[in-house]
């Protein structure tokens, strides 16, 4: 049996990426994924790419998104370039609307840090409003376009992303649950035990999202899942091919007419069922926006696990003790930090410089 | 190729119990089914037998109604028996219960037209409502226990008709549209063409639901869809096992711990999809009856198109100038009447009697 270099656990956005970059660096890799087919959360989320939108502040982790949002171009145009595929990535913004004070307060802030961070943000009259979101409510007071926050169908992406790594050579195992690790001595090597199969390899990428503390032998993260529930309707024809954002909630557009409506902020471990609840408040939340969008076809609900940490910051690089380096706890924007993060996956890989101590899992694991 | 006896238009539970029925008298059988699988509203239906719910007459509608509920029972095990499978068939009944004095007026209209046609309909005590409905809104005035009303869980039973009707030797052809049928002179028979078939038979069953208006060269049936919206609730842990109703809306036990809540009564055409309005309203129902199971899982939700017709009663009876029997149109009891449905096919193909002309094809093709 041949072993790779380099073994991916978790077949979702951040391990396909890490494993296409890995691979571009020359390395074999392989990634195992639990499920039969696709992912969790990476095909759950609703593809905003928003550096800025979740009261993020200064530091290396804005700086991240930041960076990895512009990353996100380039990225896109060479993954169609690799598969001779199309994705649906739009640069049109996000709009950020205020209902009442609280919400243009909010709306002050965000156009302020926007500006103070060279972030294109404007005001956007109502009747633009109006043209480009024909159902937006007569309750809009504001609105304020975001340039820089942008979106992507991250059910596609996911699909190029995984056929552009196996171009690249790499080989994802479906159906594979990881039952255990193991170090071995003095190879160094990390042995991954699975119901049928073992592989070893001089490095494991731990990518599994909110199950990434799960993995027997190894030191357990503090990643917890994080509910989020998401409705898709279908059949909304606006001018309007980005985002809208108000309050806690979000639309985001999917393919031709469909509007994304999410996403709920849930403790509910890895129950990933939608609930009557969480369904109430995100159609309360599209009848606050869009009143009139009663007979809209509402074409499915579904929900999906995020990978939480303690202080919601990303959990990035190496496991004391072991050839592990951690690329999980992304929360919220695991899609937008994807390319960001293949790219420190495989410089942390190449001891190019030091880990991001606010990202380290060391700041998790000091005892161990 | 050899023909069948009697061709049946739709693999629903009409059509599916109609076949059993004529195979059971020696008829040689064959059913068409537009899906590639399963059926439409027949699997769609919550699955209450309701003979007096939807404010029904008195009249041969409603004794039809009577009848076929008390088939169910018999019929179910029969089937059973027939094929070692079991159907979830529950004679609990249901619970009419009263939050406000319009219900009120309503569970004693109930109670009064139960008592009348001599149905077991008991007031139950508050203490013992909660008892069996732990859930229940305090809100809750009054409750009524009408015993004849069962519920079936619909999908199975769909299922294990279609094995017991092929194991009297019916073959279903799946993923057979129709696309017309023509009159064969002087032998009196219909021949009917499919995409890449075409059948022979003595006899035509047109048992195509919503659909059964727009079989071309037939004279068009008025058959129009009137869709129903569903959803269904996962993890309800109540001791009871029947159905509840309040106002228009319904909430039925499926399997072990679900909960269906349905259903908006809408003229959308053809369109299948579930609205934000819909699922709105049948939450609000939820709600109302339930306030506390906002943590509820809402497994998913649906719609069907139910077979309506411009009297809401259904159409059973010859097409004139035609070697066909129509049994479709039974809008919102297609379910309960499958039983009752099935023995008058029989009845009309062994021409043992009259049709019931309140229920007549011909109430509305009296020009053809």
């Amino acid at each position: 049996m041949t072993h790779p270099d380099v073994l991916v656990l978790g077949g979702g956005i951040i391990g396909l990426a890490a494993a296409r970059e890995l691979a571009l660096r020359g390395l074999r890799v392989e990634v195992v994924e639990r499920l039969p087919a696709g992912a969790e959360a990476s095909l759950a989320a609703a593809g905003m790419l928003s550096p800025f939108s979740e009261t993020i502040s200064p530091g290396p982790f804005l700086d991240a998104c930041r960076a990895s949002r512009d990353l996100w171009g380039p990225w896109v145009a060479t993954l169609e370039e690799e598969t001779g595929l199309t994705v649906d990535y739009d640069t049109s913004g996000s709009l950020l609307v205020a209902l009442n004070e609280e919400d243009e307060a909010e709306l002050d802030r965000a156009l302020r840090s926007a500006r103070e961070l060279g972030e294109q943000a404007d005001e956007m009259e109502i009747p633009a409003l109006r043209h480009w979101v024909p159902d937006i409510t007569p309750e809009a007071r504001r609105a304020v376009h975001l340039t820089g926050e942008h979106r992507v169908d991250n059910v596609q992406l996911c699909a190029v992303l995984a056929l552009a790594a196996q171009k690249l050579g790499v080989t994802i195992h479906y159906d594979s649950e990881v039952e255990r690790v193991e170090r071995r001595h003095p190879e160094g090597t990390v042995l991954v035990h699975g119901r049928h199969w073992r592989k070893e390899a001089r490095l494991l990428v731990l990518a599994a999202g909110a199950w990434s503390g799960l993995i027997p032998e190894l030191p357990p993260l503090p990643v917890r899942p994080v509910r989020g529930q998401v409705l898709l309707l279908g059949g909304v024809e606006w001018p309007w091919r980005g985002s809208l954002r108000q309050g806690h909630f979000y639309a985001v557009r999917r393919g031709a007419t469909g509007l994304l409506i999410g996403a709920t902020v849930e403790e509910a471990g890895f129950d990933k069922h939608n609930t009557v609840e969480g369904i109430e408040d995100l159609l309360a939340f599209t009848r606050r926006l869009f009143p009139g969008i009663g007979r809209t076809r509402l074409e499915t609900v579904w929900a999906g696990l995020r990978p939480g940490t303690p202080d919601d910051l990303p959990l990035l690089g190496g496991i004391p003790g072991w050839p592990v380096l951690a690329a999980t706890g992304h929360f919220r924007n695991g899609i937008l930090l994807a390319p960001w993060t293949a790219r420190e996956v495989a410089r942390l890989a190449f001891a190019e410089g030091e880990e991001i101590p606010e990202l380290s899992p060391r700041r998790f694991l000091s005892g161990s």
